[in-house]
């Protein structure tokens, strides 16, 4: 049994998707970022950036924290939804990177200055709005000859799905961008995908 | 032979001082982000986002992009610098991922608000440098406990490592971090790590 500690938050969802996906059982702490619960001593020891989301697999005895290296554990632990075929798996890993340090960051930057900052300062969201759309258009020429982002259905797709899910959110549109919207209807469509963005619950 | 493509960054860095403590012959191909490299349709090629490092690995017929699938590559390629041990392994991909999507983006937007930005806007400057100072204690605290970063020297300390070292122009001091202050100066006093900061030429 994993145990999952997460909010309603898109790297929170990566890891309930990938629950999903793979079919462990899984049992969900909510961790109310909203109310300080990252910051009480039992999660640090877990996670010492206070962050989520963050698991235990305890028959392992194992914790890990940071979304993307939940995703390669469960994909090793089940032997699913990454290759191993040495090309392939780098493949993977290097849009996970992408994923990690493009994509989550700078949407995440766009959703702060547009959406929760007391100020709006026009410089921040011009940046981050830009960046944005260049993280899209990088996606969508990939998308153009791909079905999934790798050749495979893959963590990768798990990872970036929640965060293009906020699109409509950070008052943007797929409609410029026909392959990362063919891409973003069909992954939405998942069983485990609906049923991993509904964590917690 | 390595082919690495990269400049004068931080995350160029962490490539050149991984080759260079794994001592694997690499050829140095200088991709100016200031005049425009990253978007020749050769580069573009290897990495569709346009940013270095990226390397090519002829003889294995491997591209790979994102400087922390870089790390991973080389580490597995070589069976240096990342544990297999389980645990150990994942403990590594884990504050690899913090050093990723943590450190390298959030250092990142400090050093443009403070230093390239054509404004200076105070409220994102205090966000990014907030950011950073916490992001200094989650590893002062590791590193209060650790020599290194994980169990033993390792990607992490190279994925690290060079943007800790822009603390002084970002106008910072470690010395309210006196582990983080420690662990910098070891890790700058290594022969790979003198010679992986000074590439490119
Ligand atoms: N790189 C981390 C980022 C995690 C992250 O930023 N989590 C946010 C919610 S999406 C959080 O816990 N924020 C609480 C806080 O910063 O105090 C990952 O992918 O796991
Ligand atoms: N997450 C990427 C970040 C790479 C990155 O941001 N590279 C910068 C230099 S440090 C770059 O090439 N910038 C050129 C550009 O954005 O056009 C990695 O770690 O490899």
């Amino acid at each position: 049994m994993i145990d999952l500690y997460t909010f309603t938050t898109p790297n929170g969802r990566k890891a309930s998707i990938m629950l999903e996906e793979v079919e462990l059982p899984y049992t969900v702490h909510k961790i109310d970022i909203t109310k300080g619960d990252q910051f009480t001593p039992e999660f640090v020891a877990i996670n010492p950036n206070s962050k989520i989301p963050a698991i235990a697999d305890r028959e392992a005895g194992i914790t890990i924290f940071e979304s993307g290296a939940i995703l390669i554990y469960l994909a090793e632990k089940t032997g699913k939804l990454m290759p191993t075929e040495p090309k392939k798996r780098y493949q993977v890993l290097e849009w996970l990177m992408f994923q990690m340090a493009g994509v989550g960051p700078m949407f995440g930057q766009l959703n702060h200055f547009k959406k929760f900052a007391p100020e709006k300062i026009p410089y921040a969201i011009a940046r981050y709005e830009k960046e944005t759309l260049r993280l899209y258009s990088v996606l969508d020429q990939q998308l153009a000859s791909h079905e999934f982002i790798c050749e495979d259905y893959s963590i990768v797709d798990i990872a970036t799905f929640p965060w293009v899910a906020t699109y409509d959110f950070q008052g943007l549109t797929l409609d410029n961008h026909p392959h990362l919207k063919r891409w973003f209807e069909a992954i939405q469509a998942r069983p485990a995908v609906i049923r991993g963005m509904a964590v917690p619950a």
